[in-house]
């Protein structure tokens, strides 16, 4: 996959997942969804690190990192990201059915 | 923000936490970020399960999950998912600034 050159505004779930595709599941497929998930988990670390006392930049890159990982297991599993949250979240909350939850703040929507 | 009625075909990172700010900002800026990091490791590890022996419909509904709490703790910390996707991934591996990376397979991209 190309991402067009120069600046863009917009990068749906199914172009991450195939720019990550594209990068790293090669690697990934090869290395297989344990040692994969074992790579996200230290990613989530550096994430939790990073909101206590991250700088923005800092603090973005590891979200983006997150998501990265999260794509590529998603690549290895054969989801589809876009198509997964679209049936779960894309008409309301699951939890309670509104656009704008809610459910109790204590239990999980 | 409401979206368009009708099958969807794609879904943008923006969209994406737009979509979880209307649905759960306001709870989940109360929630604070510390509680709603700990519901996203609990949606990590049903995330865990599923793919050790979940159904595909079951895995796909729990990497929305995740996908769903990551949005809104990014929403929570000010952070755009698609500005720093593109940042950090937009042109190439960080780690080997390759399309499709080289990186040697132990070592972090």
């Amino acid at each position: 996959m190309n991402l067009p050159t120069g600046p863009r505004e917009t990068l749906s779930l199914a172009e991450l997942q195939s720019l990550i595709d594209t990068m790293y599941s090669r690697k990934d497929e090869a290395r297989g969804i344990d040692g994969t998930f074992m790579w996200l988990m230290e990613e989530i670390g550096e994430l939790a690190g990073a909101l206590r006392d991250g700088k923005p930049d800092e603090l973005a890159a590891e979200f983006a990192d997150v998501l990265a990982w999260l794509a590529t297991i998603a690549n290895v599993a054969g989801i589809d990201l876009q198509q997964a949250v679209l049936e779960k979240y894309g008409n309301g909350c699951p939890g309670c059915g509104d656009m704008v939850c809610c459910c109790d703040l204590a239990t999980k929507p």
